[in-house]
C-alpha cells in the first residue's frame, strides 16, 4: 500500500497523497464524459460533491494552466490527466486466477482507453487450463517466466482466493513483476520496490453499510 | 460521493473523512488474517506501510480502548470495526447487470462475513432472463419493485455499461433505493440523500500506471 506517490517535474518530485490520485482519476472519469469546451472548478466540485478549493489545489498539481475566468479547457486538462496517469503508454498486463473476476477482467473492452492489454491469463486448476477466456487460453503457472519476458509485463493482476494470494504475490516478484494490482481481500506483504494497489471489491459496501444510518434495532430510519 | 460520513456516538456524531474509512477497512482486513491475542499499532502501521500515529488517531475513533503497554486486543478491535460497519447486520442487496462482472459478484462467497445477502440480478437482456447465476434467476427490471420491496433492499450494485448506469440509477432511486454501489465507470448525479459508492475498478489500475517511473521514451527505469 503506497500512500505517497512521485510525479516528475521539471524543479523536482511532487508528492501525491493517495487521496489526490483518487480525486484526479475521478475527474479523468468525469471530464471523459463532458460534451462541453470548458468547465469551472465549481461545476466539476458540484457533480462530485467535494470542495471547489479542493478541485482547484489538485488540479494545481497537474501541468495544466486554466484560464480564470472561462474554466478550465476540458480536452487540454484530460490531455494532462493522461500524461500523469500514463494512459497513452502501453502496460501489458497478466491475470492470475481465471474465476469469476479473473475472466471478468480479462473480458473488459474498457481498457484500451487506459493503455492496458491482458496479454495473459493463469490458473493452477487443471479442469480451466487450455480453455479459453475471451481469445486468451488460461496458462499454467509454469508458463510465467516466457509470458514475463515476452511481453514485458510489469503489473501483475491477483484474482486468486485470499488464502493463497500471498504465494502468487511472492511468485510473482521473483519473475520479475514490479506491480501487484490486488483483487484478493487480504493484506500482501511485499518488498519496499513493489507497489500495491488493493482493490477489495466486496469490502468497498461496507462503506454504504456504515453510512446507511440505523436504528439501534437495525432498522434503516 | 459522499466524503464525509457521521457515526453515531452518545456524545454526538463524528466526522469521518473518507480516507479514514478507506484505511479502516483495511485494519479490518488485516486484522481479520491476525492469528496472534494483541498487536501493536506499529505492527499495523507497518504492514500497511502507514505511519503508527495515523493509526492511533484512526482507531481512537472507535468505540474502544486499547491497552497501551500490550497493545490493542485483536478480537476486540474487530468487534469494534464490525460495529462501525454493521458487519452484524444483513443487508439484502441486488445487483442490475448480468454480465461478467455482475455474475462475479452474484457468485462471491464471502459476502456472509460483511452481512450482505444477493437476492436478485437483474438485466434487459432478453437472452439472459431466466438463466441462472448461482442460485439466482436473472430478472427483468419490472420485477424490481416487488423484490425491493419483499426483501427490503436498499442497496443497488450497478453493474450495466457506463451509458446506461445514470438511466438505471435514476429508476432505482425511484423504487426506493437509498445506496447505490456503482461499478460502472462514470460519476453519478444522485439526489443529496442517496449514498453512492464508486468502484471503478478497471481505472484503479491508473495508480500503479501513474507510480510505476519512467523514463521519457515510456521504458521502466
Amino acid at each position: 500500500m503506497k500512500n505517497m506517490s512521485v510525479k516528475k517535474k521539471r524543479n523536482g518530485p511532487i508528492m501525491f497523497p493517495k487521496a489526490t490520485l483518487e480525486r484526479l482519476k475521478m475527474y479523468h472519469a468525469l471530464l471523459q464524459e463532458e460534451k462541453s469546451e470548458y468547465i469551472s472548478s465549481e461545476e466539476i466540485a458540484r457533480k462530485l460533491s467535494i470542495k471547489p478549493e479542493q478541485v482547484r489545489k489538485d488540479i494545481s498539481y497537474l501541468d495544466y494552466s486554466g484560464k480564470p475566468k472561462v474554466g478550465y479547457h476540458i480536452s487540454s486538462l484530460v490531455d494532462a490527466l493522461d500524461e500523469l496517469f500514463g494512459t497513452k503508454l502501453r502496460d501489458n498486463i497478466i491475470i492470475i486466477g481465471a474465476g469469476h473476476l479473473g475472466k471478468a477482467l480479462a473480458n473488459y473492452k474498457g481498457f484500451v482507453n487506459f493503455g492496458i492489454r491482458v496479454v495473459a491469463i493463469f490458473d493452477n486448476d487443471p479442469e480451466k487450463l487450455g480453455t479459453y477466456v475471451g481469445e486468451l487460453v488460461v496458462l499454467p503457472l509454469k508458463d510465467l517466466d516466457r509470458v514475463i519476458r515476452r511481453f514485458n509485463v510489469k503489473i501483475g493482476t491477483i484474482c486468486v482466493p485470499g488464502e493463497s494470494a500471498q504465494k502468487t504475490v511472492d511468485l510473482l516478484i521473483k519473475k520479475g513483476i514490479k506491480a501487484i494490482w490486488n483483487f484478493a481481500p487480504v493484506i500482501l506483504e511485499v518488498p519496499e520496490n513493489i507497489l500495491v494497489e488493493n482493490m477489495d471489491i466486496a469490502r468497498s459496501v461496507l462503506t454504504l453499510k456504515h453510512l446507511l444510518d440505523r436504528t439501534p434495532t437495525g432498522k434503516i430510519r
